[in-house]
């Protein structure tokens, strides 16, 4: 069940920095329902996975629900923040501030940034406004040491989660400036089955991603559907 | 060719108000890429296209390159905008102007803003930021007598416009505030030959529509493609 560490097409050489695949993924707020579709999709495809929150003893918990999944623990986040490559998956509220605690710790890593920035309202969903344009740029404001990518917002939570969906028509909209951290994670992105990870363009392009959320929250509702993208013509 | 003028699953009953399928479809900036891709499919799908310009004869030149597809004429935007249904397909730049000007041609008619706020420099596409949120709400601000919906942003307009191409695999997002407008301009996308109408949303939610193009350009850079956006699950 164990990964190959390198991209399968690049073994007849040594590996270019940066495109090794982690062995262990933290994810920060890893109790969420998006935290934990995702430990159980990486943790099925082979990887250490570390559920991480704020309460190690909540994480731990969560985590014992995938322990026939795969390697699943939990851990604080300041724990989960240690793992070979970090996943953000707390609300907005909180994003700032922790990636600002844990930046130390995050240093030299890729920092896979998927949260949504949504309000909701008599009239819906809507996606909220942020001083740096989008959680991503935000973060890589906060973390210049790091290697910051967008990934994961449309996935959903219900589906990844659910052990009986055994694929997802999905395609991951993954956004970065460093190439190799990109594939990486478009790499990442095939641990969900049925799913793509397809470069999305730079981090400053990274707003419109995370606020199309909101409609596709808009098109669940109207169509009593679980709505992803699929990107055609590639 | 001419397509029925209300939408058959309600041929039952009388016609909603604002359901019926527009006779004749005035394109504002209709000579650019954009608009001569639309044309070239709303003829072909049995609307009376008329081509609007700020040059009366260049829209009459290009119009007549589709006399073999089916009824397209050229005129001035002022006389474009007689038509049963307008789409807005002009550069950013001239787009407040314009409908301010002809804001008293278009009351009481769907105005179907398709208007997509690119900017380029070295590190590639860019979405425009602008007063009002997007272009369509910009459009809802300067046209109150107007329904003003939001779609066509993602069109490739070389396959649109390419007659060898016979389908396009497309889901037009449709985005606004009222649902019988919606619904025809659901069934006007449908005069792309594999393309849906889906509702994305209300106006408030289609800056990140409208800036995702930048996206989809970055994505045809890397991956030489056409690209775009299928939802699934609908």
């Amino acid at each position: 069940m164990r990964r190959p560490s390198t991209i399968e097409h690049m073994t007849d050489d040594a590996p270019a920095a940066g495109t090794q695949l982690p062995g262990s993924i933290g994810i920060l707020g890893g109790t969420g329902p998006q935290g934990r579709g995702l430990a159980r999709r990486f943790a099925a495809a082979g990887y250490q996975v570390v559920i991480g929150s704020r309460d190690a003893e909540r994480a731990a918990a969560v985590a014992a629900d995938y322990a026939a999944v795969g390697s699943v623990t939990g851990a604080a986040n300041a724990d989960a923040a240690g793992a070979d490559l970090v996943v953000v998956a707390v609300p907005y509220d909180g994003h700032a501030a922790l990636l600002t605690e844990l930046a130390p710790k995050l240093t030299g890593k890729i920092v896979v940034d998927c949260v949504n920035r949504m309000g909701f309202d008599k009239q819906g969903p809507y996606a909220i406004a942020v001083p740096a344009g989008s959680s991503a740029q935000e973060a890589a404001e906060i973390l210049p040491d790091s290697t910051v990518i967008a990934a994961f917002h449309h996935v959903s939570s219900t589906l990844l989660d659910d052990p009986e969906v055994e694929q997802i028509e999905l395609d991951v909209l993954v956004l970065g400036e460093d190439r190799a951290a990109v594939e990486v994670v478009n790499r990442l992105a095939t641990a969900i089955p049925g799913a793509r990870g397809i470069y999305g363009g730079r981090l400053r392009n990274a707003a419109q991603v995370e606020a199309l959320t909101a409609n596709l929250i808009a098109i669940n509702r109207r169509y009593k559907a679980h709505a992803g993208l699929r990107i055609t013509d590639v």
